[in-house]
């Protein structure tokens, strides 16, 4: 039987059918506004909880402003980072500021990707992570969408090398279909899409799992809201307002 | 609990749940004639109101024009320059012409984005500004859309490293659907969409708010009016006749 | 309260609440067939009717031939180019040919928007021009796109600086949306939309205004006619068959 | 009151209000299959019965070909041509070939729009010619849309220098909106189309004028068919099926 | 009266008015799977039975495959090679292999439309050809869609210049509306456009011919299937489900 | 009679009426999670318990992986690997690493075709070979579009030359119509399309057989379900929902 990593966010292992595979890299795409960040920030800070250590890399905020963003949901890492058991990858201030020369890993360099995996590793194995999130990875191929696939392949193979599952947040156009591009979107075991669309005048949140590598899982699209305790699925409810392929 | 700016625009703070939270960077977009630049001077002028200094950034307007502009509403800036509250940082003009020569704050190179993030910073500093509209950031990118995301992430670091509340106008096509491209939708804390719509032979004015990091917001699109006093809101009215996604 | 200028045309200023505002630069936009040309001279010649000398910039059309066009409707100019109020600059046969050399503004390099603006100028100062109509602008970047911000914007400079009102016309293809691109629909003052459209094997003609700064005006589509004395819009009658956004 | 030509073509002259107005440059656009070619021919045959030289442009088919197709509708230009009233320019051939070389008007180099121009001038001097048919002009620019106005624009100063009125064959993709591009389009002094639609699995034609300066003429999408006597409109019949604009 | 060239597929000549008009260059459009080398070969088998000679050029198949296709439907075309009144022009291999070998008419640079044309010619003057298929002339500008008409051009001299009867198969994607792009739709004499599409879950095929210079043709989408002795269209029935404009 | 290679997938063997003709080079396309991956597997693995060998080519997955994810359907191909009649070609690792070290076809330089090409031929003449798959070809010309056709035509040299039966993995975008462009889709044998489609916010598979040369096949979208067992296809059942053309 396959291994699983829970999630812990309300509704969502009911959907997966027990939480993501073990050592699974999930493509969290959607949107601006659809909330990936608060669902990759959940998925760490509820492995705390578990015992499970996690890494946060920040590719689009101050690595201050993810703490921040964190503890609005009521998720201060602080203690975790102080016990060795999370970390947050700096690899957006390049190492400029004085706030950045207090982070304890930084990618001086983040349009180097051999930088940013040699960071990670080093990262991954002082905390023992079991948990990873890359915020964005879309950040890594924006100029260079034809690099998006050995970027993904390249990051794969660390995650994958060192047993951490993983959520590998993709940003799409509000305008865009798909999830990111053929290159990514094969790559990854799973995919989770993040909507929000107007109906009727009417903002409506939505996800849905479109693959998930060793389980079967919800083949429908759920309704889900933010709240300030971060994000709850409905996994009873149906929303019928929009097909990915369109 | 989140610290706010309220907006003073009629209808705007209650779709906020009480304004925007502060030093959040959030895109206005929208169309040609939608309001975009009465809403950003607006937001301004009412700032001043509660005697919070602020700072226009003038890229599509000579700085003469856009104070013309600002008093058919009845909004007279003269008397807040004057007291050192208010600054129009000139972007336009190239220092060239003899009313440029009285502007204080001139970007010699409109197209030069670290100049630019220069003169801001000291006329961020001289009216120890709180408010902050650069009217627009698709002209800093409109010839390299390539660099879109990196001139925003520049502008946010000045901006949220001085604590400001801004507005940075996002100009569209009439037939674009999003806000701007994927680089800057998912860079800006917030994005607020003003669209212009025909229907059935009638143009009809709309805002929604997409996304506001920091609180929720209303989720409905809502019908508005531009008055000779400027924008108003109608936050218990829905608009059903569009979607930004199409 | 606004100073305005009466086109003349039969349910235009109706439709404007008066009149364009002073020193507007608008955008007069359609596809082909759809009567920018005899909108935009009607306009002029009414300005001549009520003492307001203007100018033509010809560049898709030999100077003479605009001349005759105009006579075709009635409007005959030749008086009113002896009187030195009305100029017609010459941006079509760069000098060459018989009939230009009886032309007195004559733009050698049509490609070269510098000496056009430089001859403008003159031509404007001559006949003390309160009026302008460039027929096309959409020809000064027809195969550089990347520059018509640019263009407009130069243009746009001259024509405020002499307090004139001016009608740019935008040829758009009969299959494009918008008014010709972002640069330049937000650049302008107004935004004037011409549509001949196929509504059951018939074709109809609309015309609606989707922007005037300085004026409320008509926010519906108004049928209108070109008849032998120009061009005569409903302004009491709507058009439901479009949406320019589509 | 406006000079005209009669096109002879049943149907024609009536939605044209009595022909096309002398001296126009008209755009004959249509996807392939449609009539164009059948046509023009017509055209310049019906003014040959009328007394009306004429000279057809072959830039799709040899000359011979020409002379064959129209044959085929019972249209021998053999007698005209040795009358010198008829001729057709040989822009096909290059000059090369048996047939080719008893061809009075070559253009050696058909991509060579100056040399064509200078044969083509000949060639309307030579047969004082009234009608003119050019098929196609979009072979001039097929691999460089970018030049595609400045070649119109040199044709047309040739042919109204002349004092001709001619025709244009445009050639559209079957699946091509519009009349062949904004440069074009816009240039012409009148437009023509001609459809071939595909409606619950039957084939309707149907022709739009679209433009015609210095006439009005009817404004809906009339009927046609191709019979072996050439082609038949029905001006009093509407076809509903379609709008250019899509 | 028209000469014509009998297809010999049942139902084929009834949609043609009696068959192909002789020496035209007829374009035959499908995506894949649509039957296009079926037809096009059984058009050549049934010319052998009526004592007509055939030249096949194989441009995406090994010749020997070729054989082996036709032998698939009974169509064995060895004994008419050895009499030498059919041909297959092997422009697949580059003459590299041991079956290749054996080829009479090789094409060793397949990219080099001079010297198929060549190949072809001599082939053409061999086996005293009546009826030409090349399949496919897409393969000649995949990769350079820019040379499509001058190569159709090429191929068009020589078939039109040894009065063989042509059908040049088409690659049009399975997503792609028209022929093959505009230069070649309109230069080939005839359009004949294979479909296959999906309705309520269901594969349908139908054909449609398009354009047919020097006859008139059934203007409807006709059925076809295909059976194990070839394709059978059926005259009588219409198929309603698509419009090749879309 | 043609000759078959069974699939012994539930239902694909009905609606092929048999089995995939033998030597017949099958386009197996899909967007991201629709079961590619699955299905070819499933086709190997059950040749291997019918005695007939395979080649798995890994071009998107670590070989190592390849193996785990056919176990996790109950596959375990060491056996097979052991016995000489099964093997992986390593396309991926590039040999580099541990696990790679012990695999036996490695293609160094996987964006190299013809040591690929090599490989590939040691590899199937070692197993003696009768069925191959390729994980994806569409990895081969993600980045070089235009070498597409010409890199299928080298592998299908390769494998028809052999006498195998292959299944070539397709990787389309979800939003991507089409089976992968013209040159891969006219240049296979066979197109079988997977789909996943949201429809009322469910998610559906379906398969649809398109073309598959020397057979006639079901022309009919069927249902399927991935099981713990692999895939079950309902032959007859047909899902309605979609057509690939759009």
């Amino acid at each position: 039987m396959v291994e699983r990593v829970k999630t812990g966010i309300p509704g969502f292992d009911e959907i997966l059918n027990g939480g993501i595979p073990k050592r699974n890299v999930v493509l969290l795409s959607g949107g601006p506004g659809t909330g990936k960040t608060i669902m990759a920030s959940q998925f760490l800070w509820n492995g705390l909880q578990m015992g499970e250590p996690g890494v946060y890399v920040a590719l689009e905020e101050h690595p201050v402003q993810v703490r921040v963003n964190m503890k609005q949901f009521g998720w201060d890492v602080k203690q975790y980072e102080q016990q060795g058991v999370f970390a947050v990858v700096d690899a957006f201030t390049g190492g400029i500021g004085e706030a950045a020369k207090r982070e304890k890993y930084v990618v001086k360099d983040p349009t180097d990707v051999g930088e940013l995996v040699d960071v990670l590793r080093t990262a991954l194995k002082d905390v023992n992570a079991m948990r990873v999130v890359i915020d964005s990875v879309s950040t890594l191929y924006l100029t260079k969408p034809s690099v998006a696939r050995s970027v993904i392949m390249s990051l794969k193979k660390v995650l994958s090398g060192t047993g951490t599952t993983s959520i590998l947040v993709s940003q799409v156009s509000v305008t865009e279909r798909g999830f990111g591009g053929p290159g990514v979107e094969h790559a990854a075991d799973g995919i989770v899409r993040l909507d929000l669309d107007e109906v009727d005048g009417e903002l409506i949140r939505s996800v849905i799992v479109w693959k998930m590598r060793g389980t079967s899982h919800s083949l429908k699209r759920h309704p889900f809201e933010i709240t300030d305790k971060g994000i709850v699925i409905y996994p009873d409810k149906v929303v019928k307002t929009r097909g990915v392929v369109g």
